[in-house]
């Protein structure tokens, strides 16, 4: 049965890499001896070693241990044989290029609709739904596809980001990027707040972290979701 | 020779459609009656009729007529016989997929190239550079290519945002995001704030608008450049 966390950010403001999420990680891995990590986003250009090290020193307070992909010979192999994944954020365009690179987006899809249990942070859950048409990430390299691992039936946009009241900037709230982004595509898209995650429980996707979500349908208005809603009624 | 207005925003706050710029382009069009309008970037989505109808009106105030490019059987044929260009803003990705579809690329490059005054706003700047890749626009969706018309020698970084003081969001800043742009890529960046704007004169790039500009080269620390400099050194 297909086991997901799907999280807005690692990090929320003040506190340490993962740790508002730790409790839940913590229940969630707790059959896990060591995740497997695939830092292939990394973040501010860091090394996939530095990132690595990040991840595992979070998943070391819980007794977890942390190997990165680039470390096995043979990435296809690394998840095939992984008890647990997590891809963590960074830049979703430079993410999903490796991804196709190392042609595992497949293995990725089999193994967690297989019931490998996988945690995504920002980058990381943006590649869980359709397409990975709704990152606020700059394109800084030209991915094959903008197709992802579609593990839920919409996309995600992580960070998401109510418009600033008094704002002088001229540039698109996110609403507006993403009702532009419905004149063109018909996939729903989910906007997480950061300090909220999907909890997926194979059809089941349920809303956690009492921040309410807020999603955008083709041609409807937008709504908002409380902590708890079930998304698993945008698989029809 | 070269005659171009890169501007990082069409709109300041606080003021009309164009209307900070509006002198200015008195001036640059002095010797045009008609614009051609390339609203293929559709901000919000609107259509391109609603959106040549916006730009109508503003250049009617200086007694400029506006016209759509989609208004012409031949869009090939549109771009070379224009007397002038206007590319407006909205979204990147759609813009730049529209410019190949309809296989105008060469031609754009050709007729400014050789004189055809040409504005750019936002996304239309964005164009201006070498790649598209440091729009902030959401990738909705997949041109063939982030390539652009390479009339200029580095990249635009339109509405350039410099850091929030005191935000507790955790998305990546603009600058970090710039920095990650360039663990990958070679070409400078030049964030452009709301209110400047590029005056192109055959190899000369000046900046204006009182305003300072950020560059970001690889390997290297931004710099801050005042309203006056010429960024004609980076053709070398």
């Amino acid at each position: 049965m297909k086991k997901m966390i799907i999280a807005s950010t690692s990090t929320i403001h003040g506190s340490s890499y993962l740790e508002y999420l730790l409790p839940t990680l913590q229940q969630f891995f707790s059959d896990v001896k060591t995740i497997l990590f695939i830092p292939y986003a990394r973040p501010s250009g860091i090394t996939y070693d530095a990132y690595t090290q990040i991840a595992k020193k979070a998943f070391a307070t819980i007794f977890i241990d942390v190997k990165g992909i680039h470390q096995y010979k043979n990435p296809k192999e690394a998840i095939q044989n992984a008890e647990a994944i997590f891809t963590g954020g960074g830049n979703t365009f430079e993410l999903l290029n490796q991804l196709y690179k190392k042609d595992i987006i497949t293995d990725l899809q089999q193994v967690v609709n297989s019931g490998t249990p996988y945690l995504g942070t920002s980058a990381g859950s943006n590649i869980c739904g359709v397409t990975m048409m709704n990152t606020n990430d700059m394109p800084i390299v030209y991915p094959p596809s903008f197709d992802t691992l579609q593990l839920i039936p919409f996309n995600i946009n992580a960070h998401y980001l109510d418009p600033i009241k008094g704002s002088t900037h001229m540039g698109e709230t996110r609403e507006t990027r993403i009702k532009e982004y419905h004149v063109f595509n018909k996939t729903s898209v989910l906007g997480l707040r950061e300090g909220s995650w999907l909890a997926v429980s194979g059809k089941s996707i349920l809303l956690k972290g009492n921040i309410s979500a807020r999603l955008f349908k083709q041609n409807k208005n937008p709504q908002e979701f409380e902590a708890g809603s079930d998304f698993s009624f945008l698989y029809e």
